[in-house]
């Protein structure tokens, strides 16, 4: 029998203003990964999580080292041996906030305008942890906690996760699970609750392009030496086709093809032309042929330049010949590609093309392989109600373009699957300046999430 | 008659020490004319020069001002009608010293190494100004001038004279001469005295694709939107064909071809392939089919990425879909191009090439026009015998690669020619990191200058 969420929902309710504090606190910790500079900021948000754990009332708690940024894990375990264990996984560090000069409010501030609070990681995913943690809040004032509940939290999803697969691997016992909560996939539309059950994966390099042995003057030597940042540009030039495909030797060979039922269902969604239009600002779209515009977000892989830097870029002319020539670039990758065969095909790629006036160097920065998740698994139907009691509509399923590393890691080693949601809208500028979450969607996350955890008191384990 | 110029050499052999402490004084300057954070140093450096120019007796001394930095004149007419008046151009200002962590020695403090000294504009242009400069003090410590001499030394000689062409319109009676020297043209080796006789145009160019409306996070939009830093490659890479030929429409059409006499005369240069090789440290050398090494580089223009900036380019990784791509892009032209007609070819080019997925805009930077002196006037001949006698073999001509936009802005705004010499070596860096001069090439200019200056006093005004 289902516990009455009801006294639960209404505390959720009057400490609306708590929870928002909380978050405001949470954003206001520039816990930013890749710089190394944030150090302290990133054990300060591991606290801050640990804090919180502790304030629930959970117990074993920890801020686990790894070679990199620490875990926060914590568990909740006294429902019983009948009931499942659900881990709940979360990241607390964020994006870099540059470009800085684009920002409308500070990024580390918390600026709440209109409905929207503004600030790094506010969506992505400092926000979406909240949402878990205030859910066991406003059960835990009421009652104990209807399922066992253990929480990972980890400090490099924005790096790619270099070291969690090894911390899954060291700690199986202490991980042991029925299935895995992750809130970390974001909603369609706030009046669109939205079940993920697919993930891209993600291989990302650094190619750097060495040409002469220093800079050279544009006048003395230009005619006789290949220019590193033209054979960058030759390079890059020919990743793709004329139809968007990518040119990487046997990219797509393990891709598994689309269903057509499959695709039929995924086709309802309501991502058209006109919403990406909308959301990126770009007026006339760009993509691999022969897919709609979410097909090429949700099932196809691709290819991004995620940054150049070659020569003199400031103000004003320097007429040199640049010695080198770096790219950032990374493919989002579908099931089954593997990220180290993706380097691999780029490597051959390069060393078809290159020409012999350069030398190159490519160094892949992060990994992550693509996953899904059965959709008819019982831990999924829960949620799938709990969003039809709080949004009084049945939610959409899809396949994200983003990357969780985490999932694909859980299927691995764990040999659990992941129900994947989140509360993050499309347009909450994740990883771009101005990133914000949508405060009536957080709160309804919040319901959602006590909803789900009631109902999964009551559900059979077999996922 | 020509004077006995022995005791002013006499003079600069005993004086040496002397001239180099000047010339440090004057690299120390860090006159970087592109950066608006070195305004005051710009004027530090003119008013050393004038201050150089009093104590040389000079007449007339002004530091005039132009809409950016300003131009140091001065003159000594009291050879009388008779004989010939040279303008000496020079430029004060130099190449940004960037990037500094690549200098062995700091830039602008003047580090004598062995036979060098090193430090930003020690060859390009300091050097040769104190060349020409010390070669009038040695003359004038025994007699009078035996020629006419003007000087015109500018201070944005390294962002293209934007304003020198105005200056020059507006000061045609001050700067009215027979013939111009611009020291400002290099020397091929140290023991091979050279005459620059041609020179290439340039045309420089700052181009900006833009995509989307901000930033994106490249896996919830990466598929639907065009790249904008793989549009620039893309756009890039069109720009040259499989030949090294450039893509630009007309870019050739205005071209003189090459006559097979100076062809022939041309390739006498000692400048093959393995002295690219070594200059450059490019061990596999490139470029425009048909054409010897020096042929492209003398003859020949050229299409160069200066550099290329797009998205996140710092340490480790960022997911990022840059919303914006920005590349600096020059041509070197070869008579008679026309800078401005070249950017109607880039925009044409433009126009037929880049996607209605992103816009973009044009930017030129720097205008000059190629130019061509004829060998056999006087002034140059009078150079030979200099060169000549100091170094014990005839000096060789040649056609530089670089833009000296005095040059030709003096051929078509005063109608004369200039001779084009100077003793800056191919390895002194110009433009890149650890720039310096070889003090007894420095040195042997000195001695040329001298007798160049007592053969004035003698030829036939006719050029």
């Amino acid at each position: 029998m289902i516990k009455d969420n009801k006294k639960a929902l209404e505390y959720a309710k009057k400490n609306r203003e708590k929870f928002l504090n909380d978050l405001i606190d949470f954003v206001r910790i520039p816990s930013v990964s890749t710089n190394p500079d944030n150090k302290s900021d990133i054990q300060h948000a591991a606290e801050w999580v640990s804090n919180q754990l502790q304030y629930l009332g959970m117990e074993n708690i920890r801020i686990m080292p790894t070679q990199g940024h620490p875990v926060v894990y914590a568990e909740s375990l006294k429902a019983g041996k009948d009931k499942p264990t659900a881990l709940i996984y979360g990241h607390y560090d964020v994006q870099p906030a540059e470009p800085l000069e684009l920002w409308e409010t500070p990024a580390f501030e918390a600026t709440q305008k209109g409905e929207n609070l503004y600030g790094r990681g506010a969506s992505d995913m400092k926000g979406q942890i909240v949402i878990s943690l205030k859910a066991i809040e406003a059960i835990n004032q009421q009652e104990p906690l209807p399922f066992n509940v253990k929480f990972l939290i980890e400090g490099e999803e924005e790096i790619g996760s270099p070291n969690l697969d090894e911390f899954i691997t060291n700690n199986k016992p202490l991980l042991n699970c029925d299935f895995v909560i992750n809130p970390d996939g974001g909603i369609i539309s706030d009046n669109l609750p939205t079940i993920t059950y697919g993930l891209r994966g993600l291989a990302y390099f650094e190619l750097r392009i060495f040409g002469p042995g220093h800079d050279l003057h544009s006048g003395t030597y230009g005619g006789v030496v290949h220019n590193p940042a033209q054979v960058l540009s030759d390079l890059i030039s020919g990743m793709h086709d004329v139809n968007g495909k990518i040119n990487l030797p046997r990219f797509y060979d393990r891709i598994i093809p689309l269903d057509e039922n499959e695709r039929k269902e995924l086709g309802r969604l309501p991502l058209d032309e006109k919403f990406y239009q909308s959301q990126t600002g770009a007026e006339v779209l760009w993509g691999e042929k022969g897919y709609t515009p979410y097909e090429r977000i949700g099932v196809r892989p691709t290819l991004e330049i995620n940054g150049i830097l070659s020569g003199f870029t400031g103000e004003g002319s320097k007429t040199v010949l640049p010695f080198k020539a770096m790219a950032k670039i990374s493919m989002r990758l579908v099931p089954d590609q593997d990220p180290y065969e993706v380097k691999q095909q780029l490597s051959d790629y390069l060393k078809q093309n290159a020409p012999s006036s350069v030398t190159w160097e490519l160094e892949q920065l992060s990994c992550a392989y693509p996953s899904l998740t059965d959709r008819s698994a019982e831990p999924v139907k829960a949620l799938e109600q709990a969003m039809e009691q709080t949004w009084g509509r049945k939610p959409v399923y899809r396949r994200e373009g983003g990357t969780v590393p985490i999932v694909a890691q859980m299927q691995r080693t764990l040999g659990v699957d992941s129900v994947i949601t989140g509360f993050g809208l499309p347009d909450d500028n994740l990883h771009a300046p101005n990133e914000k979450i949508h405060l009536p969607t957080f709160f309804n996350g919040i319901e959602t999430f006590i909803r789900y955890y009631y109902l999964l008191g009551s559900i059979k384990i077999s996922m």
